[in-house]
């Protein structure tokens, strides 16, 4: 039995991993899924990185998980590897999912394709309340191309408009994550789009890890909704010693 | 319900296709196969591209077909890009199967790699009556490495001669597909060789499209002979809204 | 009916192989399982690569063996395309798994990934006996990704140390694979990470065998210890004509 925190990505909360959640638990093992200060509903949208992985070192603190498999999804990544910067005798491993994986002094601006950052901040310009939201058809094609249209729609209304800051803050780290010693796994869903082919997560990102562990499934990005139970067992298998 | 037209690629017609198209059938779609001008039994081979694209701007004009998914294969990824930017009112979306995707001014050639242009030129200037054929063993390892012998042979013995024109053609677009205003798909079968993979298909010619849709399944190039099932279910979810 | 024989990789003997023997043989065929001397119980470790080579030329030589698919795995790749260049009358077809494809003149080292000559020069320094064994860690992680720890472990147990100077040795060859006349198969297994996906097995070793048939299947390096049911039927799938 271990113990899994899933950390989501921009613009979503710890409720949508609540199907993957029930699944890991299911094959034994305790799962926990906080949201990141600045998803939370009523949470005030001018959020920065280090409060974002702050909020997650005081529930990791508040709950007293111990050998923590610590599992960050897309922008997760960058709250994962600050988090086990500051508290790693609390972490066992930590497993990127289709996620940035920071060096110290890196935003995720920096790891994003330059039109995708370009989309990013236009949208922030245009709506000026410092955050940014997907437009649908971004999302449709990009983020969740293995769904069907009305899976995809409904995943969308689960959305939540995300802190641009968070986006643009450099990450402070004490050590970068391929000099940690701790385990580390990255799960790529080959069929993730979101961060294009030709400027991949895996193995652009993925070998930032030093010596780890790849499990790699078919799916998009937003697996969780459209094959929870593969993503499940990839997570299982990417977190296990 | 909606409306497949399914372009086939070089050496091939539309009847190569019925097994896919009866299977998207039975999923409850209306499906098109038409064989494009130079490949039918007859026709002249010195069909170049224009002709080609227009043969099917035709087709789709006689048979009054509208809010067509418009499926290229190969290099009909040539032709449903011609047609799209020539009478884009009656098509609904695009998809790209392990496909040519072209911008203004560019051939067949231009996107193929040089020793495959070689190969192709010394055949046709061996035949010398205008057509290239593939040489058997270059299509059973790397256009249907995933069939067995006899499957590879009797989809051989389908082949007709392909108008070499057709490939050195540089296509004459108003818009480019990345900026064409219409939905967008690409499958790739990711064990297709026919575009070597240090020179692939996807992302290379697949990110030409600007935002789109991925898809990919197993296969080689040929997967209509070797799995129809899987290529139909494909062509179905790149399809769809 | 064909003869499959089967070279191990490094750290590896004959024996490992045997549960993928037995399924291609429920296949009905022939399957042999040499283990290069270097590998064997007893032998000097200072073997280098022509001594390897030349043992399994040897051991096509005493048991007769004609029309062999002579099939290497990772280091193996070495060896077959040096028994090729040395008997070519005695085989049929060659299938890299995952294997080194060289051109005359070069070595292992010369094609593996900076950091790892490294490493394992850094290790056989130590060690100071002429060879090289793998850091459990390395072997869990990137070699044997896709198992439990339970599989990993039992699986590490089985290796013998590797005698360095066969990564060291520079191949000699009168003709390089691209120009042997002579079936080639490349089997990627696509979540092997001994060679880094930056610097991967495919496309960059696999093209260098000019035309040949690609079989892709989900794995890791040590596939044979996690799904030897879905390396031997690849195995048959890349060994047929």
């Amino acid at each position: 039995m271990a113990n899994y925190v899933l950390v989501h990505g921009a613009w979503h909360t710890g409720a949508e991993l609540q199907v993957v959640a029930s699944l890991i638990r299911a094959m034994g093992h305790d799962v926990y899924t906080p949201t990141i200060k600045g998803n939370r509903p009523g949470d005030a949208k001018t959020v920065g990185l280090s409060e974002a992985i702050e909020s997650i070192v005081e529930y990791l603190e508040e709950t007293g998980i111990e050998d923590a498999i610590l599992v960050g999804h897309s922008s997760g990544g960058m709250v994962i590897t600050g988090v086990a910067d500051r508290v790693r005798h609390r972490i066992r491993r930590l497993v990127y999912w289709n996620a940035y994986v920071p060096n110290d002094g890196e935003s995720i601006q920096d790891m994003t394709a330059p039109h995708q950052v370009a989309l990013f901040e236009a949208i922030a310009a245009e709506r000026n309340d410092g955050t940014v939201v997907l437009p649908f058809p971004v999302w449709r094609e990009a983020f969740i191309n293995d769904a069907d249209l009305e899976t995809a729609q409904k995943a969308y209304d689960t959305l939540n408009p995300q802190p641009m800051q968070s986006f643009r803050d450099k990450i402070s780290l004490s050590t970068n994550p391929a000099a940690m010693e701790i385990g580390k796994s990255y799960i790529n869903c080959t069929d993730d789009t979101v961060s294009p082919h030709s400027h991949p997560w895996h193995p652009r990102l993925s070998e930032k890890l030093g010596l780890f562990r790849l499990i790699q499934i078919p799916g998009s990005h937003e697996i969780s909704f459209t094959h929870p139970d593969r993503i499940a067992r990839a997570i299982v298998e990417a977190g296990r010693d």
